[in-house]
């Protein structure tokens, strides 16, 4: 079979199509999501997790070629939550990575919801988010971002959004945010002193004091990715005096059970209001898998809003 | 009345007796337990939350001298949590902040197990901490960790402790520590290494990065004090990798209601673990009120194991 692989430049090339073990499902793949993880897996930073496919690809959509030892049926559409190898025609998947595709939906919409569904809806959990909660969302119109608003204000948050646009928050705004901060023109921790009973992060050590500053009573920061830096000074007295709490979390490298159990709860969570429109996908760019080195360049140039998807012929 | 001041030395002086809010006891102390909290309020570091007693003292025991609007009987023995006012002859104390005497312990016993009782419970539970999982504990000989190490051996953990003396040291085992460590002779960090489900640490800044290379994969660390400064690096990368926690907690500053909670909540979990011996008090040293400043001057020291208590005549 065809699939991407790391060369110089993402170059679609012929692989061996993957092997089942036991559990496992063959997916034929229609359409996979593009993440940031990927581009640093593409820049030598993010290896997969041990007896992960070296394959790029954290999350696609299609049809089961092979339903292997499980009970599923060839042919069954299907979104898969991965560890790795979305970028090809063919992905192993085991079966408590598999979910339904959102009713209405193409399995190319459902490809762009499966990872940020899983990451925001496990984090927040983590995180405690509940009615009422001002939820403070950095990056809120990229894929993460876009997916998080609309979840937050179906669960009756406020939410605010750092971007870098006046363009990118009127997306932001669209999909119901109530406070735009253009992270160029304001500092975000005055805008949002001691109001956030959480924080969705991506910045990492760059935020991290304005972060702890803008965290309310018992709030939670919680820290998914670090594209301003991994090191940054925290200040544990203003933490304390706050009663404030820190995670920093990932998704790929959970185990098989953690991941089935975050699968299935995301499923019956957050599944139903994609169903019922309450959540939308927001998918911006579809390229062929063919592109893949292009779709990298638009989100390492911050170009889009929303979610990048390879489809598969 | 009389009550210990804030004076160039901590000095026995007249006050006014409390007068009661609404909910609120009259408390004739017996015995106050001396925290590090206090050391910190002399030195003007730690001022009472609004509308807390300006006197010393986080928890005591004795008897109830007026039950104001309660239906408290006059002369029943309580032991108290307390925002402040414990270093003196009366103390106001609302209502959910009252705990039964355990069986078969004096008063001044007591007066010993509050602070710790509510601190190490409220934060482990925080934390998450269940059996088998693997529990460091720094300054094991102190008041807190004296308690904290028969807390998690009754609940079934491994407790690693950290403490700066073999004689120290001693004392943690006997009261069941598992792994002891000489923190003037070995980096705690490499004997726990990726090792800690959960940590309690009073350390703060200076113990940071070595506690976040200690934890586990989905580790808790819990900060409780910062005797080792107020700013540190965090290596976010780090904690990403082990999806690792940090809280920075206190007690004092919680509203009534967290008080309240916390305090039943305890008494519910921790008092048939006093009543049947399982955990026993660790009393040092008992010094008569007026010897406050006595009493501070060997909590700096670091000359005691275990707690100090203020006996009131």
């Amino acid at each position: 079979m065809r699939a991407i692989e790391i060369q110089e430049k993402l170059t679609l090339t012929e692989v061996p199509t993957p092997e089942l073990k036991d559990g496992e499902v063959l997916v034929k793949v229609h359409a996979a999501g593009v993440n940031r993880g990927d581009v640093l897996q593409a820049a030598g930073h993010y290896p997969p997790p041990p007896g992960a496919s070296e394959i790029m690809g954290l999350e696609c959509a299609g049809e089961i070629a092979d339903p292997g030892t499980t009970s599923r049926e060839k042919g069954e559409k299907v979104a898969c939550l991965l560890a790795g190898g979305g970028y090809a025609e063919f992905v192993a998947v085991p079966e408590g990575q598999l979910l339904s595709i959102p009713e209405g939906w193409t399995t190319t919409e459902a490809a762009a919801i499966v990872e940020v569904a899983c990451t925001v809806h496990s984090n927040m959990q983590l995180a405690g988010l509940k009615q009422s909660n001002t939820l403070l969302i950095h990056g809120g119109a990229g894929g993460i971002g876009t997916f998080a608003i609309q979840y937050a204000k179906a669960l009756g948050c406020t939410v605010a959004v750092t971007a870098g646009s006046a363009e990118k928050l009127a997306t932001c705004q669209e999909l119901g945010a109530d406070i735009l901060i253009n992270y160029k023109e304001e500092d975000f921790a005055e805008v949002m002193k001691n109001k956030c009973d959480v924080i969705l992060d991506i910045m990492g050590a760059k935020y991290l004091d304005q972060n702890v500053k803008a965290l309310a009573m018992d709030g939670h920061l919680v820290i998914i990715g670090m594209q301003g830096g991994v090191k940054g000074e925290l200040n544990i007295g203003r933490l304390l005096t706050k009663r404030g709490s820190i995670s920093a979390t990932a998704l790929r490298a959970r185990d098989l059970a953690d991941k089935a159990r975050i699968v299935r709860d995301t499923e019956a969570t957050v599944w139903p209001l994609l169903n019922d429109g309450q959540i939308k996908h927001h998918l911006s760019t579809t390229l062929p898998l063919a592109e893949a080195e292009k779709a990298h360049q638009l989100l390492k140039e911050g170009a889009v809003t929303g979610k990048i998807i390879l489809t598969v012929a």
